[in-house]
C-alpha cells in the first residue's frame, strides 16, 4: 500500500515561518520560541536531480506517492488507511447554473473519516510515531479530534482530544471507538484549546494542536500535489477552500512552492480563496483591512462547526497565501450555505459537508461581482461528507403500512 | 474521470440466470418471463484479443477503468462520482489477534455514500440513462436507497424510494437532499418492495430493485476485479462477505468466471464466504441444509440492518457461488459482531458498518474451527463506513467548563 522502498524522505529540517530560525527535523518539535508555527523543508535541489513528475505514474493512488515531500523517513512508520487521491468531480450542472463552464469539486469526503483531516492525521500520526512520541493531545470542533484518534489507534498511540459540546455527534463516536481519551468543554475551540495546554504541561501529553506540530501541514499540502496531477501538470486558475485554521489553504500553498522550485511548475499560482462564515470571519476581515495578522472574532456561531475558528493561529499563513496569489477572502451567511448544500445535491449528487458547501455559496458571489470570469477553471475543495452532518438536511417522508400506495404525485 | 475515448463496452446480449435464454441488451429489461435475474454477457473472446492486464495500469483509479466490461457503451452517460478502487487496507494486529498471518481489508466505506452501493448505482444509474430511462424505484434498507438517489439527481432522472421505518436514519436524509421522492414502510424491505411493485405496474416507474435490472450486478462485480489488481494479478484464498441481497457476492463470482475466460486468471478460485446475522439468515440455513434455494426467514431482527433481508432474491445465484468455490456460509449474532466492530476499530482504526464488522467476526469463528488455515490470504469485505451507523457506539464523555483540567487519567 506504500511507496516502494527505493522512495524516501528528502526532509532536511524545520524552519519557523516568521523568524526563519533553524530546527533539528529528527527531534519532536512544537512552535518556535517566538511562538510561529514550524515549516518542514526538504532538500529540494536534489530531489529535482532524483525524481520526475512521470515517476509518480506507476505509485500507489494514495498520499504516500509524495513520499519524497514528506516528512516520515521509513516506510514500518507509514500509518495508512488508504487517504489521499480523492476524487476532482466534474460538475457541469452546477457550472451552468453560476455561469462557470469549468468548475470541479475536489471532494474530501471520499476518504477515510469522510474528511480531509485524514491526511493531517496520517502524516502527523506516522510521523510522531517515528520520533518516538507515544502519547498526542488536540483540541478539535470535531473532524480532527477523530481522526487523530482512529490513526493514532491504528499506530498504537494513545490520543487525548477535547471538543466542544456542540461539535458533530458523529466525531465523539469516532474518538470513542477508538479507544481515544474524549472530553468535551461547554465553550469553544479556545477552550478546548486552553485545557489541552494544560495537560500537556502537568501530563507528559505532546501537542499536536493545529500548526503546533509541523507534520499535519505535510499531510494536507497533498491536496495541492493532487490537484497538479490529476490536472495532467497543471494548476486551476482558482481554488475555493473553507477556512477554519487554515491549515490546508496553507498547504495547497506550501505544495504550490515547493513543485515551483523543483521545476516541475513554471505557471502562475492559482488564486487562494479564503471562505469564511459571516458568523465567524476574522480572516475575511484582515483581508477587507489589507492586513497580515486577524484579531480574534469574539463568540463565532455557524452551523458550518469546522470553520467556527475565532482566533486561527495560522492566519498571517493564510493571509499570506491570499496575497501572494492575488485571491480574497469571502463571507457567506449559513442561510446561503445551507441553500447552496442542496442545489449542489439535486444538481450534482454530492451530498457535502456544510463547510464545503461554502464554496459553492463563494463562488457564486464571486462570479455575480466578475472576481472570477466564466471559463476560469474553478476548484471547490469540500472538505467532509455532508453523512457527518445529517441534521442540515429536513427529511419528512410519509409512512405507510404495508400495502399503501406510494403517495400521489409518486 | 473516466476512461479514455478508445475503451468501449463488449457488452452483447443478457442472459437469464437460470433458463439461459437470451435477451437484447439494448433495450429496458427486468426479470426473465420465468422470474429469475438476467446477467449480462460481454463479448469475451473478441476482447481477449483486443486488451491485456497491463493496458489498464494507466487508467483512472475509478470502477470506470473497466470500461469493456461494464455495460455503459457511450461515455456520454457515464455518471460517476468518482465510485471504486477503494483501499486494500492490511490488518496486522486484528490479524495477530485471530492468528491470520495475511488478513486485509477492501474498505468499501472510503466512497460517494460511504458504501459500496455507490457501485450498483453509477453502473445502474448510467446504463438506465443511456437506454433512455428517465424515472427509477426501488425498495431499500437504506443505503442502495441512498446511492441511487444521489446518482439519479447527477443524471438527471427521478427516483422513488421506499425503505422501513427502522433504516439507518443518514439514509433519509441522503434521499431528501437529492430530491428523491421518498416513502417509509412501517415494515421490512419485502413491505417496500411491494409497494415499489404496485407504482411500477401503476405508474409507470422503472424497477431497480436489487438484481429486478442487471445493470447494478455489473457496478458490484467490480470489487472482484479490482482485488485481482490489487493483489498484483492474483485472488486472496478466502473473500468474506456479509450476505443481504447478496449482489456484491455474486457479482465478485462473475468477476472471477469473466477473468478466468478472458485468461487473465487461472488459478483457484478465491472461497467465497456468506455472513449473515443469526437475527436473519436464510442463506446459512440452506447452506446448512446443502440446498440451492432459501426459504424466507420470517421476521428478521438484526442491527446490521443492511443484511436484514429475509427472501433475497439472489439466493441461488449466492449459493452457487458459495458451492463452485468451496466457501461456506456463517451466522454470527449481534453482539459478536458489535464486539468485533470495536475490535477493529482499536486495533486498525477502520470504523466499520455492523455489516463490515460481522465478517470480522465470521473470520474469527472460521478461524477457530480450522476452515481458515494460518498463512491463508484472507480479505474481509466492508460494505459501508460506521459514520453511518453513530447509534451502535456508546460516547459519553464528560464534560468541562472552560479552565477545567482534564480528568484524572487522562
Amino acid at each position: 500500500m506504500i511507496a516502494s522502498g527505493v522512495a524516501t524522505s528528502y526532509l532536511s529540517h524545520l524552519q519557523c515561518s516568521e523568524c526563519g530560525r533553524t530546527f533539528d527535523a529528527d527531534r519532536p518539535q512544537n512552535l518556535c520560541a517566538c511562538g510561529s508555527p514550524l515549516l518542514a523543508r526538504y532538500d529540494l535541489t536534489r530531489l529535482a536531480g532524483a525524481l520526475s513528475p512521470a515517476a509518480l505514474a506507476d505509485r500507489p493512488r494514495t498520499l504516500w506517492r509524495y513520499r519524497e515531500l514528506l516528512p516520515v523517513r521509513d516506510d514500518e512508520h507509514v500509518t495508512t488507511l488508504g487517504e489521499g487521491m480523492t476524487p476532482l468531480v466534474a460538475l457541469p450542472r452546477l457550472g451552468e447554473r453560476l455561469d462557470l463552464s469549468r468548475l470541479a469539486l475536489k471532494d474530501e469526503g471520499i476518504g477515510p473519516t469522510g474528511t480531509f483531516k485524514a491526511r493531517g492525521a496520517a502524516v502527523g500520526v506516522s510521523r510522531a510515531r517515528e520520533l518516538g512520541i507515544e502519547r498526542v493531545a488536540m483540541p478539535t470542533n470535531g473532524n480532527a479530534g477523530a481522526a487523530w484518534s482512529v490513526y493514532a489507534a491504528r499506530a498504537g498511540l494513545a490520543a487525548l482530544v477535547v471538543m466542544p459540546i456542540d461539535a458533530p455527534g458523529v466525531t465523539r463516536r469516532e474518538c470513542a471507538v477508538a479507544g481515544a481519551q474524549l472530553s468535551l468543554v461547554d465553550g469553544a475551540i479556545a477552550d478546548a484549546g486552553a485545557i489541552v495546554a494544560r495537560a500537556v504541561a502537568d501530563r507528559g501529553w505532546f501537542d499536536v494542536s493545529t500548526l503546533k506540530e509541523p507534520y499535519r501541514l505535510e499531510g494536507k499540502k497533498t491536496m495541492g500535489l493532487e490537484l497538479f496531477e490529476q490536472l495532467g501538470a497543471r494548476m486551476p486558475d482558482v481554488i475555493i477552500y473553507p477556512a477554519g485554521g487554515g491549515v490546508g489553504l496553507i498547504g495547497i500553498h506550501k505544495a504550490m512552492s515547493e513543485l515551483r522550485e523543483l521545476g516541475w511548475y513554471d505557471g502562475p499560482f492559482p488564486r487562494l480563496v479564503a471562505v469564511q462564515s459571516a458568523g465567524c470571519a476574522p480572516v475575511v476581515r484582515a483581508y477587507e483591512a489589507g492586513e497580515r495578522r486577524a484579531a480574534p472574532w469574539g463568540d463565532g456561531e455557524t452551523i458550518a462547526f469546522g470553520i467556527n475558528v475565532a482566533k486561527p493561529l495560522g492566519a498571517p499563513l493564510m493571509l499570506d497565501a491570499i496575497y501572494d496569489t492575488g485571491g480574497c477572502a469571502v463571507a457567506v451567511p449559513d442561510p446561503e450555505l445551507l441553500d447552496a448544500m442542496h442545489e449542489l445535491a439535486r444538481l450534482e449528487g454530492a451530498f457535502v459537508c456544510p463547510e464545503g458547501a461554502a464554496t459553492v455559496a463563494a463562488a457564486r458571489r464571486l462570479r455575480e461581482t466578475g472576481w472570477l470570469q466564466r471559463d476560469e477553471r474553478v476548484v471547490l475543495l469540500n472538505t467532509g461528507t455532508g453523512l457527518k452532518y445529517p441534521e442540515t438536511v429536513t427529511a419528512d417522508p410519509p409512512v405507510l403500512r404495508p400495502g399503501d400506495p406510494v403517495p400521489d404525485g409518486h
